[in-house]
């Protein structure tokens, strides 16, 4: 009844990169895909009539907050998600882990799930394997999240083992309550910075992935080569059929080597954050707009770009809406920063598709990271 | 070579209700108009893309803050305002009168001008007719505004004399200085509260109206009835082939009260300020998002509205959105408290036209204000 599927559409010949195509119940997602995350059911300071036409995909939503506000039993009610925030593409939603370890100081971990403190009042609330489920039915995205456990950087070997193992359990406690057939439930593969659990979780956890799989526990601070290895480790285990999805990785190096290892699908709030610091991603790297060379500068942001806030506006107006502290500035350049790492997405769809990655990798990276060698 | 014009569409046969078409080089405006007030060169979070799409025919901007930041030489040099904030239909701005009076604590009126503190830095600047006509240039609006001394609410019959001729010397002086013919030159009348010196100023004032006229110093904080004798006052000396433009006025009812009072142009900060506090117009009344009633709220803000956000959010999310203190509900409030000033001027014209407009006028307060007497 319910569509779901992953199309491999060409595999590129040097490295691991691929292109695909996931259909889920509302719409197909081209990958390699970027998400943008409307963590409180918005993207921070775009209509969702503008993300639409800027050529977002697919979004991601954050359980941990809709949870604690509205509270999911209000979005059921109002119909879910996707009738709430009035995006009728694809959502998916993570699993509240991520937050819960890093954004609640108080919390208790048992067996049983984790017990925390919320962050708006203080009040305590327990996220199980079931519960979660649960909220995540009741928000109602296409693609769910497994409830994992997400150690830190620089945790120890057996506070990790530990973690990788207990979010093994949950995750079978996750997929013996999951069922409905509306939403894909995506595993999400632990054990920090440790090949060997990175190996013995990802073993374990293909065993459960039926339409997609996660990398989680990266991007946490760690170095980017640490990263990378990582990924390399990964590489030979994941299913061909589905696609991979690396957790909160999105600047343009990490969703390239992420790519280049097998990586289908990526989200960060980086490009909206960095917006409303009046900081903006171009071709040529980043730039702060509130620098004083651009007072009567006359080009947009990024020459290459055509999106809505490049086709209109000069540096020198987004300038003065920054130093304004105009909502307006945020506005445009989350525009152009959420555009920008879409277009990069597309661009790595028409290399890989042409047989072009490597070239394309080289010659991005030559422009953007012109002044260092990493972001 | 400049169009400009004004031409009379229809008159209300009851009262000084009349319809009309500001011709101005970037566009008509038909009257009776609200203006949006764009203060820093943008309507607070809201995309020029969309004022033109919920038919904003007109926008205001404040000359003192454009003059302190970017400068209205950055202004000019990167093409003037229509250019710089890509607004490409009329725009009207103020002389900074007000601001100079009203933001400034530091200040020192002389025969010559003004000395003023800045509020953004303290530092010290003079504004004269002759420095204000100059920076209104540089800005390049359509409409520009005479430098006048608006006196506070409250003014001693004395003070209120002694502004109200500076004004007339002051107006003098701009119009020996402006000499740009694609900028129509606004004088504005004050007086204060004293029915004489109003009537003093309406008829020195005409004298230099060639294509409209504005009525400065009302609504700063006097009660209704105050507001409107001063307007009946008025009304009898202004001349027919121009709009008068009531300034800073933007509540439903002195917007209804001021068109029955002969007045064709209004602006107000109040719908983009009150949409920033979760507050939106409804032609049931002023709502409050926040409020918990709305909580599984699946109607729109006001269901006789088509605007973007009325035609796709519940009250549920925007009270969602509310309460998250998220960007996208000052931004969808916005859009819809516009909208509604710009619809009920639409109305209000329709109403005109159609030689109906007391009727519309009881309709519109029976619903609008069926809880409280004024606003």
């Amino acid at each position: 009844m319910t569509k779901f599927g992953f199309e491999i559409i060409h595999k590129d010949s040097k490295t691991l990169a691929r292109c695909g195509k996931l259909t889920t119940p509302h719409g197909d997602v081209m990958t390699p895909a970027f998400m943008p995350v409307g963590t409180q059911a918005t993207v921070k300071g775009v209509l969702p009539t503008t993300l639409k036409e800027i050529g977002t995909q697919i979004l991601l939503s954050n359980t941990y907050h809709l949870y604690l506000r509205p509270g999911s039993d209000i979005v059921e009610q109002t119909g879910g998600l996707h009738d709430f925030m009035q995006w009728n593409g694809p959502i998916l939603t993570d699993s509240g882990g991520f937050q819960v370890f890093s954004l609640s100081n108080t919390r208790k971990i048992t067996e049983e799930g984790v017990l925390f403190a919320s962050i708006l009042d203080g009040s305590r609330h327990l996220f199980t394997p079931e519960k979660v489920m649960h909220i995540e039915n009741q928000l109602g995205a296409d693609i769910i999240m497994a409830f994992d456990e997400c150690t830190p950087y620089g945790m120890d070997r057996n506070g990790a083992e530990q973690a990788m193992y207990r979010t093994l359990r949950w995750l079978d406690r996750c997929y013996k309550t999951h069922n409905d057939d509306r939403q894909m439930l995506f595993p999400i593969i632990q054990g920090n910075m440790y090949e060997d659990l990175r190996t013995e979780s990802v073993k374990r956890t293909v065993e459960y992935a039926k339409c997609g799989i996660a990398i989680g526990g990266l991007s946490v601070g760690e170095p980017a080569d640490v990263m990378y290895r990582i990924l390399d480790v990964l590489a030979p285990y994941y299913p061909d059929n589905m696609p991979r999805y690396l957790m909160g990785v999105g600047t343009p190096d990490y969703i390239i080597e992420g790519v280049r290892r097998g990586v289908d699908m990526f989200d960060c709030v980086l490009p909206t954050r960095i917006a409303r610091n009046g900081t903006a991603m171009t071709s040529a790297g980043r730039i702060n707009v509130r620098n004083a060379q651009y007072k009567t500068d006359l080009l947009p942001l990024d020459e290459q770009c055509d999106c809505y806030c490049c086709r209109n506006f000069t540096k020198a107006y987004l300038r003065h809406l920054v130093n304004c502290n105009e909502i307006l500035a945020g506005m445009l350049l989350s525009i152009h920063n959420i555009s920008f790492l879409l277009k990069l997405t597309e661009n790595i769809r028409k290399a890989i598709n042409e047989n072009n990655f490597d070239q394309f990798t080289q010659s991005f990276y030559a422009k953007y990271y012109k002044n260092r060698h990493i972001e």
